[in-house]
């Protein structure tokens, strides 16, 4: 064991019985995951205790008939990581929660108020909300993506700003002279942009990591922008060692262009690992898993990438059908990348829409191959860390917490205890200092 | 014990130390209470075992560096009471979110979601928010006080309709079939109002209560009318039991007018009790109470209720100044209250200022004056319980449980275990049957 080496951290998706959109089929899965806290509860605890540094809830404010069944049902993030935070002690807890459709000051709060009652604990994706449909659930226009990018970047200056308002040592709390907290350490904001005006401060002060850690997920050139500047941890999707680390290398370098290190941002590519003792096995469970679905369940899946646009009314066995613009303004570089292999390979829609509804993982296997395949990705610099999003999390967290875990920490690439009591540490990021913080040394001065 | 009489339902107030601005101070206090999670869970705890229907998290959107000690630094109400459902199994959840500075959407999923995850326990005090400062954290203007209520009637409309979104057996999830949810069971809102277009659906199931509770706290006709129309229960203050008898049959008259029955919604005065084993004891403990504080901490809690005027700029001994306009958008009902009885006592500002920070409750006293009190207005229809605002709670929790409701019970007023898991039937509410329902009878035809 090389004790120097720097560890593989993994984080997993918590979305119902997992990420397959038909996992609540599996024999394995208990059929109402997706509104079943002793299920969260079990899932969190289980990885908690593997190691598992942080669990993470994705979300989405749009749904209609055709949405996949873990969304039509499922808890609200910030509810259910709070819910999780009395039950776990050291895994971090992080969720989505949309900069396009949310109020800064309350959002600011919310994850402040759990990363303080967890100990130090929350984390935020900040997603700027790829559906259309949102805008009319929140009786409002949907912003386009550049201006979705713009709102956010604003947005999220808002809520660190606002997670600054107590210094440290703000609160004295001296029950003899009655001084509850020093004024000097108080900040108000007073933000005035060009999307939202705070006054501040906010109601709640900084939590033992400092402050809340941020997540983005957005892989456009703007959602690299938004992470250069303000993110601590990016989500990704996980297309190729080669592809990744030149996604990695963008999002560092521009992490640098604002004036903070390389360090400072994580990249966890997204992975849904199918374990098997021999790779027949691991083969015959994704076999199940692909069975789970009727090829309609996949248009509707397929369709909800393209701001649920109907596929049914296409032949499934011509090419896949140009689209012009539909989607454009939603998941865009997931739909960019699905037309794309779709032209190269020559896809049939049929062929597109299993792929992309029980699409074949990398990192399907045996225990030894899958081990190889995450320290390749590492070693080259192609993922700081991997958020485990299993088709099946019962089968799946099992499998890979008892075969695929070890052997990584065999091989001194993962811990399989979890060090610290807030996420920051676990992920080896630094306390947040406060901005105005004599310790804080100044952004700028750092790359 | 008269086993067919109907029993006195207690709900506590959970802020921070307690309801005196410097409880922080009393020596029973953890001096960091309003961010103690382990506090909030001890203290949620005894009162569950102690047969306390409900929880309660107050909460307000605007702070300066004059605003009360535990409101300068707390918990937000839905993640704290999301915490507490994990280590608690009975004991109701209710929290104070503003329709003034909120989405619909968002609001009626979290309460949802913290429904769901407590086995139907979730509570939401439906507010305006009556501070003006607010508007400066959200990048708004304050509506005025009558728009405010107006858009509360429409709000509360839409976060009824959501919670309505989803039929109790909507969801099949048969995992032979593949079908999940029984799309006829499905209801879009399609909501296009003055002020919110919402389409809908929800993203979540209805709960074991059906809907979470809904609690109201203004006072003034508008609150009245929004009760009337909306509420399942009522927090209001305890003036004396004619004015609360007043109060009540309003609040019932007006959901009779609304279509609904008398039973339907509970009015329960806030109060403040303080125990001695003797009266002596009882004057001794609100005479440290109210030594926690200066005159100058007083006036700037006066000044709280007058949309933070500055009160310091007055004589202390001369009569309470007119304050004409001043505060009228505010904390409207308990402004009016204040100037009442300051010129019906020809009060000093001095003596109004000691009285808003340390009120002399009418509940200080031996346990059996305070059951006797107690039973005295539950008697006279002045109110269907009380939520306990203690001024320590620490201390008052204590004293209340172990000396006054056994009192309570062995007359038959008080039941000292929940009998149930749900909110609503520990309110003596029944199960909300969905608008959709088959055996929900129209609201119209019950009253
Ligand atoms: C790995 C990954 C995870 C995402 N998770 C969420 C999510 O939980 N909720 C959401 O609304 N959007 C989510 N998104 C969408 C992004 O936040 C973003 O809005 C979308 O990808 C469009 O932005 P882009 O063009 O920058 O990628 C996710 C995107 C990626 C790539
Ligand atoms: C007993 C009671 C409790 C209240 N709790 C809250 C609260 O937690 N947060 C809040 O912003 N306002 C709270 N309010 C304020 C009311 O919601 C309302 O906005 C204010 O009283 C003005 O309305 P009114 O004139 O109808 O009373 C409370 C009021 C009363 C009477």
């Amino acid at each position: 064991m090389a004790p120097t080496k720097q560890k593989i951290t993994f984080g997993i998706m918590l979305q119902g019985a997992g990420g397959h959109m038909h996992a609540w089929r599996h024999p394995s899965s208990p059929s109402d995951a997706s509104v079943n806290i002793d299920f969260f509860k079990k899932t969190a605890l289980r990885a908690e205790a593997a190691g598992i540094a942080f669990g993470f809830v994705a979300d989405g404010l749009y749904i209609n008939e055709k949405s996949i069944p873990h969304f039509l049902n499922r808890f609200e993030p910030l509810t259910v990581l709070s819910a999780l935070a009395s039950v776990t002690s050291r895994i971090g807890l992080a969720g989505t929660v949309s900069t396009s459709y949310s109020d800064p000051f309350t959002v600011a709060r919310q994850f402040a108020s759990l990363d303080l009652l967890s100990g130090g604990r929350a984390g935020w994706n900040a997603v700027t909300t790829p559906l259309e449909g949102t805008a009319r659930n929140y009786s409002r226009q949907h912003p386009e993506h550049a201006l979705r990018y713009e709102i956010a970047q604003e947005y999220l200056d808002v809520v660190k700003g606002l997670w600054d308002s107590w210094d440290d040592d703000a609160f004295l709390r001296n029950q003899q002279t009655g001084q509850f907290f020093d004024p000097a350490k108080l900040h108000r904001l007073d933000h005035k942009g060009r999307f939202f005006q705070v006054e501040g401060p906010l109601n709640i002060q900084r939590s033992p990591q400092g402050q809340p850690v941020v997540f983005q997920a957005g892989s456009s050139d703007a959602g690299i922008g938004l992470a250069g500047r303000h993110a601590d941890a990016v989500f990704t999707h996980a297309v190729s060692v080669e592809e990744n680390k030149t996604f990695l290398t963008r999002v560092k370098h521009a992490a640098v262009a604002h004036g903070r290190s390389a360090d400072d941002v994580k990249i966890f590519p997204g992975i849904g690992p199918i374990v098997g003792r021999t790779q027949e096995e691991a083969e015959e469970k994704y076999r199940v898993i692909c069975n789970l679905i009727t090829i309609e369940d996949a248009l509707a899946y397929l369709g909800r990438f393209f701001d649920h646009h109907d596929f049914s009314q296409y032949d499934l066995d011509a090419p896949f059908p140009e689209l012009g613009d539909i989607g454009k303004n939603s998941f865009r570089s997931t739909t960019d990348r699905i037309k794309q292999v779709a032209r190269e390979k020559g896809q049939t829609l049929r062929e597109v829409a299993l792929a992309a509804a029980s699409p074949r993982d990398q990192f399907i296997g045996t225990p030894d191959t899958i081990a190889d395949e995450l320290i390749r990705w590492f070693d080259a610099g192609a993922a700081d860390g991997f958020i485990l999003g299993f088709p099946v999390i019962a089968e799946g967290l099992d499998d890979f917490v008892t075969l695929v875990l070890p052997i990584l920490e065999q091989r001194g690439y993962f811990d399989g205890t979890l060090k610290a009591t807030t996420l920051r540490e676990n992920l080896g990021l630094p306390y947040r200092a406060s901005r105005y913080s004599q310790e804080a040394v100044p952004e700028k001065a750092r790359a």
